[in-house]
């Protein structure tokens, strides 16, 4: 039996299958949507089609953005000699917050996983060794510190090597007001590792 | 500086300020539906639309329905003697889903809250008493057991009792699975002055 009514339950359907959505939160929107005003109703869902519609991929490197070269890309300001590889727009942010890299980026759009079939071809690779072909200094590589963003990063690391390009890996170590009791062991070695002469 | 093009911006913004969406979940979610086929961020888009457009309190128990009576009190295998008084729409669907219920509802869409300035003109109690001046044999409070909830069951209750209608409000006490260590000393209490002789 159908408890709502089906425009209530097709919108519940709908919100649930987003991600971090269960049933519950679902409904919980469902019903905020339901008892908002009607234009900031209508906002959201323009604004949901209006990024599905205008969003692109920026032809240079590949993040998200409204425009064919994103403003980074097309910026003067940014050393075009250094390339820093991200797996996604997400990531890219999080280093323009801190706002003192000057270089470029190069948005994979996914990692390498074997296991679901996502192999080099499948992520923006062969674009990034075509831009390289161009004046480029040094590579960054900083895609996640997880299996697949590590095989990933070997994998460019591999290949860029012969071509004389330097190739580097962002540090894996302690975060900064880590407590070094919670952190786990592998993250503990690098840091190790990785330690710096004072 | 915008680190986001607008229309990811403005839709990051408008999807974090839903109930329980957060800054981080709000860039997931707005990722995830950049990413998602063109027709399924439309389908996500006017199921928000439709539903807001469409749907409508029911004339008679003020359930969110997109009919002018919901098909609970157009129903007639429901007892319309028997009104269960409850906060919204989402209670009254708990109970559906027990589906052992058979009166109507009567939908109160909030609760007293002096301290909001919600007082009894600002929820559906003046549409229930004129339910109650046809043939009602009883109405089964099923507020939440909070403070608003007590209070405004108290309320409704006092101005019934003289009509000589039944009142009752459901049983509060121990969830069934309930472990009684985790439980609050005032449902405890509540658990032991309800106890039933067996």
């Amino acid at each position: 039996m159908e408890y709502y009514s089906k425009q209530i339950s097709d919108l519940i359907g709908e919100l649930s299958s987003l991600p971090g959505v269960g049933s519950k939160s679902a409904q919980r929107i469902a019903f905020h949507i339901l008892n908002m005003p009607k234009d900031r109703a209508s906002s959201l869902a323009s604004a949901i089609s209006n990024a599905r519609e205008n969003v692109k991929f920026c032809k240079t490197c590949f993040t998200l953005t409204d425009q064919d070269i994103c403003p980074i890309c097309s910026s003067n300001k940014r050393n075009k000699k250094v390339i820093m590889v991200v797996e996604d727009t997400r990531d890219l942010v999080a280093y323009e917050k801190v706002g003192k890299y000057e270089g470029v980026y190069h948005v994979l759009n996914g990692t390498m996983n074997p296991m679901q079939g996502i192999g080099p071809n499948d992520i923006r690779l062969k674009e990034l060794f075509e831009r390289l072909e161009g004046d480029v200094d040094e590579v960054i590589i900083a895609t996640n510190s997880t299996t697949e963003g590590e095989a990933t990063a070997m994998y460019i690391t591999k290949l860029i090597k012969p071509t004389g390009i330097k190739v580097s890996r962002i540090a894996s170590g302690v975060p900064v007001g880590g407590d070094l009791e919670c952190i786990d062991e592998v993250t503990l070695l690098r840091a190790l590792e990785g330690r710096k002469e004072l």
